[in-house]
Parts: C-alpha cells; sequence; structure tokens
C-alpha cells in the first residue's frame, strides 16, 4: 500500500500534513512526497520547505493520493505535467483525494465530473466550471474520490478515511494518539458560524485580489 | 518579530505544522526552522523531511520558540545543544512555548521548574520530575510559558496564542481562513474520552516499548 502526497510550490503544509499525520498511520502503508522535480518545495508563507523525495514520474502507481491545496491553485491547474499524472495515478488508485484547493487540481483533470466535491469555502464556487458539484459537507465521499474543505478539514477527512481503510479501531488509535480533542479558542471555522463581515471582508479581498 | 520552530529527528510533523499555519500567520513575523544542523529533518516516521533553514546558532534572540514533541524526546532531553540553545533564547523571549513531548525538552532544559504544563497524555507524569505541575488541560499558559497537549492541540495553542499576541479579530480570520471547524469522525481524542481498553492498550505498549 503506498500513499503518495503532492506537493507543488506554495501549498500549504497543514493541507498535507493534516492527512500525513493520520491517514498516513496507516499500518504496513508507505508514504511518499512526490513533485514535479524532487527536493525542497516551498509552502505559501515561503518560510518552510518540505522535501519532495520523488519526482512524479517515480511514482506510478500509489494507492492512494492526496492533493493539498494552497492559495494559488490556478498555478497548477494549468500545469499539464501535473494534471497529466494525476490522471495517470487515478487510473489504478484506491482513493484519489484532496484537501482544501486540492479539489480544484482534481477538478481541472477531469477527475471530479458530475461529482459531488468540497474545497475551501471561498473557491467552493469554482468547482462548478469542472463539472462538479459543490457541496458544504466538511468531508466529502463520492465512489473513490474524498474531498475535504480547507486546510485543517484534511485531519477529519484523514481520519475518516482511515476508518474506513483500516476499521474503526485502527483510527480511534490514531485519534488518541494525535489527541485529536480539538477546542478552537473561538468559533469562527466556517463562513455559516463566523462574523458576518469578517465574512465579507475575506470575500473582498479575494476578489480584489484574484486569488484568495 | 521572529518566530523559531525548533527541528530534531524524528520530531511529530503536525506538533510543528500545527502552530506554524496558525500562530506563524501573525502580521509581520518571521518564521524560521532551526535544528542542530542547517538542512532536512525526519519525522518520527521517516516518510518525510522538513528544511531547517538555520543551525541554533544562527538564530539567538527569536520573540517566540515553538518546540514541537517526538515519541522518542529523551535523546534531545539529553542534548546538551539543544538544552543550553532553549536556555539561552528564553533569556529574550515574550513566549516559549511547546507542543506534545516539547514540553519535556523544556523541562528538561530546567525552564518548567515550579510551573503548570502538559505535554502528550502519555508523558504527562514524566513533567514532575523536572519540578513542573501537569495538568490535563488543552492549552496551558504559566506567565510566557505556553505548553500543549499531544500532537493537535498545538493548532488551538497557536490560535489561542495568535489573539493574546494580535487581538481576537486576527485569530478569528486565521481560524476562518484555515476552516478550523474541526468535525472529528469519532470521538477518542482524549484518554478520558477513548474507550478504556484503548487507553490501557497503548499504556502498556509505551511501558513495554519504554518510549510511547
Amino acid at each position: 500500500m503506498q500513499i503518495a502526497v503532492l506537493l507543488y510550490d506554495r501549498f500549504t503544509s497543514l493541507d498535507a500534513i493534516g492527512p500525513y499525520d493520520t491517514l498516513g498511520r496507516l499500518p504496513g502503508a508507505e508514504v511518499v512526497f512526490v513533485s514535479q522535480r524532487p527536493g525542497p518545495v516551498r509552502t505559501d508563507a515561503g518560510s518552510l520547505a518540505l522535501v519532495a523525495d520523488k519526482g512524479l514520474d517515480e511514482v506510478t502507481r500509489p494507492d492512494i493520493v492526496i492533493v493539498p491545496g494552497g492559495p494559488h491553485p490556478e498555478i497548477e491547474m494549468a500545469n499539464p505535467v501535473v494534471l497529466d499524472w494525476l490522471r495517470s495515478v487515478d487510473a489504478t488508485t484506491t482513493w484519489t483525494t484532496s484537501v482544501c484547493t486540492g479539489s480544484l487540481l482534481l477538478a481541472a483533470a477531469g477527475l471530479l465530473d458530475g461529482r459531488r466535491a468540497t474545497s475551501h469555502w471561498l473557491f467552493l464556487d469554482r468547482l462548478r466550471a469542472f463539472g462538479a458539484e459543490p457541496t458544504g459537507e466538511r468531508v466529502v465521499f463520492d465512489g473513490k474520490y474524498v474531498t475535504a474543505a480547507g486546510v485543517s478539514a484534511g485531519i477529519d477527512m484523514g481520519l475518516t478515511l482511515l476508518g474506513r481503510a483500516a476499521g474503526d479501531d485502527v483510527a480511534r488509535t490514531v485519534q488518541l494518539m494525535t489527541e485529536y480533542d480539538p477546542q478552537p479558542p473561538y468559533d469562527a471555522g466556517s463562513p455559516a458560524k463566523a462574523p458576518a463581515e469578517l465574512v465579507a471582508r475575506l470575500r473582498g479581498v479575494s476578489l480584489s485580489e484574484g486569488s484568495r
């Protein structure tokens, strides 16, 4: 069982690490971080690099693929090397998954056509252009395609998929070992719960920047 | 404002990334990953390396220091180079923080003597040997020392400290952008909530392995 985590310039680190430290604990699984070119790949903030140990051409038949998001998905959505790789590995995966705007890469590769899917709340509507049906759920299963909402939702996706792949006992064990008993200090984690003016401000920033 | 995240061999990645993608979004802050020797540092599972851009000798006056944990804290607890660095930078930090067993490194450096602190639930009692008072809370403030419970608790710590350092509005903004509206698929994230036999099994593994 091989799990491949895709890295690309300016990905969001928690998008990748949430599933890595949950689903990646799947007993017997080999996890490999891959990118177009092997080596250090910088996060969105630029202050950290994760190392992709393998290039895309070295990882051709992963059982599970995880695609993290980032604030500038349009760059990889226009990268034929990445989209070709996603289509190629998807042909034989057991699960094809994404966190945050990673679903837009899957969608741009043509993998979510006619499927229910989610993304970061600021990008959710963009799924429609690729024939996907956006939903406001935190973790969405449609066949073998599993998409998670923004950033931290990858932890919930990782544990949920771990339960499906290895059973509830394994998933509960990982939840307890990662002490995932969340106690957010605020209740502003979704556009439905956050102050309306904050949501509007972020939507405005997003529109004016053309990115987030 | 400089935030230093300490890396060392076999750290747990989510311990570092939880605070990085929350507190690390502090406006105007520079985040730097540091380790005894700059370069790639492997996680506990070995399947991923994060890059420490700086050596300890290059980061001498961070405003905030973040110490992640890992399943084998005893190695760095006996590393005088790391402990000396922690003592040295602590002399001028605004906040000295840890996630998971990172608190045992702070404790071994003598920084938690007489202070309330937390750690991963399996390691909590070990704080006593260093004069600290263990508590079962998820995020513990004692003066400028902030310790978080196991692994995922670093997200709650990051947001809480972000609120203290930059105000509630900034912290809520980061919570919304990271869509931190957790919906764990199980309710087994603490020893008080998980099935008793699972807790006992993990305590047994911990005892028999002498580590976790």
